[in-house]
């Protein structure tokens, strides 16, 4: 299939042709990535535009079971809506809830909803190029919301964040000291949190949990792309269905604020450029990628620790070997 | 004066000679640049260390009095103290209250404190590199504590924390949602949250400030480097110079653990290994500090802000222009 034909059956939202662009985008094949670019480039005139929601949660918080209830509440509204996954260190096996369609099976079945599991890579600056590109595909294809899913594996909520009109944290109740711990900096991304599994015996803790991060939202400096209120943490349950609609009415009304007062807009191209900054950056450390660059790194490193040479010196010799000293 | 008479006379503790070594690791000159590393490799046999501590805190809490009273208190302990500032924004004027040491008058003319304002260089990159060595020059010179504040200006936290044993956040009480925010990240670097000016009309106020951050404290994520109990947040006033003593006492507690478990050497070895983690990178990445390559970046940042370019196609355009394509 031509880019033309692939582009047109894109925009007439054929789910096969998508498919096929997405593995298309994640393939490293030179002659791919140049067909991949010819596309993106093409769809990217149409500036179709979703609604992209990124959401963290570690594994265990129900994630899954969120992402089916809250996807099958937006089709039952008429919303198309796309699922992808950002996680750099599981491949298809493990860690992404994505790699097994299995626990989200009405979602998948649904004619309304496509779901695509993260491409395995190891390279997290690999990961969100791709993962960029099918977002852009999925906008194009015409889906009303994109939801980019995240296990939170070292930088990838920052991906995602970066990547999202709206950023979700969903947490697990959790009593007292046992209250699990906030990764470094994701507070700050997060446009809600979400604490599920407020149900059954459960639901008085989720009510303690979701009051405590409500709190903590209050001691974080204020941001500008949010109307008074914003941050929020709420409480849902996937498995009984409940607040899922009130988180959605939350998210409608802080996207249409941040549309009506430009940080819409703003953020958009601030990620543009952010990922123009990235690329750049990637493309020039990328003589660190190599096999070799990382064995003579890891060795230096092994030296720097053990107190053999300076940080400053075991650099120079690094620099050096990459002919660039 | 030849290296070897540079080397013992910082060995002696001899104050002029320490402050000509950091004048000439903040030199860019390349002559310069190879004695320091003499110097620095000379020093570094004696295996000498102080207690580093970081202290970020924004302007207004009140941070050269602190520094003032708490390094006092230190020397009046019989401890030698060096103070050092990281600054990569204001070089000597404005942010930085080392820029004035009128401003810490009394501790300047103390003979058993050292005061050094940072480097007046605007890459963060470099006064990363000179401030690291001026630590290890102040640990030769036998100081037992090294205080290196910053005002928290973009990534310089991160810095100045990856060269300390210890990292205290200096905060100032506030009131309700008037909570001062904290950035992202910085509470979960701080050993200990020291809430300022806990005297007259404000003690009140700084008491709620401090519990509202310890509980935000126990939110996170428990850290291996911590016993029980930390990070802590505790009320200091540095004018009444009330709660300095309580302050470090959970200091020498904190790094006595971390000596007794391990912690601490695991620490300076990470610290070294990230350090030349850095200087690898940073130098690969300085082809986008010159000003034409600056210029580009700006220009080709505007395109894609405008959606003129996707950030794929811009960074083609500037890695082509590097020849890096």
């Amino acid at each position: 299939m031509d880019t033309e034909q692939l582009t047109q059956k894109i925009l007439d939202g054929d789910r096969r042709a998508l498919a096929r662009a997405i593995t298309l985008v994640e393939s490293g094949r030179k002659d791919h990535r140049a067909k991949a670019g010819e596309l993106l480039s093409e769809l990217a005139k149409h500036k179709r535009q979703s609604l992209r929601i990124g959401l963290s949660g570690t594994p265990g918080v129900g994630k899954s079971t969120f992402i089916e209830s809250f996807g099958m509440m937006l089709t039952g509204l008429g919303l198309r809506v796309a699922v992808l996954a950002v996680d750099p260190s599981s491949a298809r096996s493990g860690g992404s809830i994505l790699g097994d369609k299995t626990r989200m099976e009405r979602l998948s079945r649904d004619k309304n909803a496509f779901i695509r599991p993260s491409p395995s890579q190891s390279h997290l600056g690999g990961v969100a190029r791709r993962s960029r590109e099918a977002v852009a595909l999925c906008e194009a294809a015409g889906f009303d919301v994109v939801l980019i899913e995240t296990v939170g594996v070292g930088q990838s909520e920052t991906v995602v964040a970066e990547m999202s009109d709206l950023f979700l944290l969903l947490l697990a109740p959790a009593g007292g000291d046992e209250l699990q711990g906030v990764k470094r900096g994701i507070m700050e991304m997060a446009d809600l949190i979400l604490v599920n599994k407020a149900d059954g015996p459960l639901k008085p803790v989720a009510t303690r949990t979701c009051a405590d991060y409500a709190g903590a939202l209050r001691l974080l400096r204020k941001r500008p792309q949010d109307p008074e209120g914003f941050p929020k943490a709420l409480m849902v349950s996937a498995v009984e269905e409940h607040g899922l609609d009130k988180a959605w009415e939350e998210m409608q009304a802080l996207a249409a604020w941040r549309r009506e007062n430009g940080h819409w807009e703003r953020r958009r191209a601030d990620q543009a450029c952010y990922w123009f900054d990235q690329e750049v950056r990637q493309a020039l450390l990328a003589r660190l990628e190599t096999p070799d660059a990382k064995a003579q790194m890891a060795e230096l490193a092994g030296t720097v620790a053990s107190g053999g040479k300076s940080p400053g010196e075991a650099a120079q010799i690094m620099l050096q070997a990459l002919g660039a000293a």
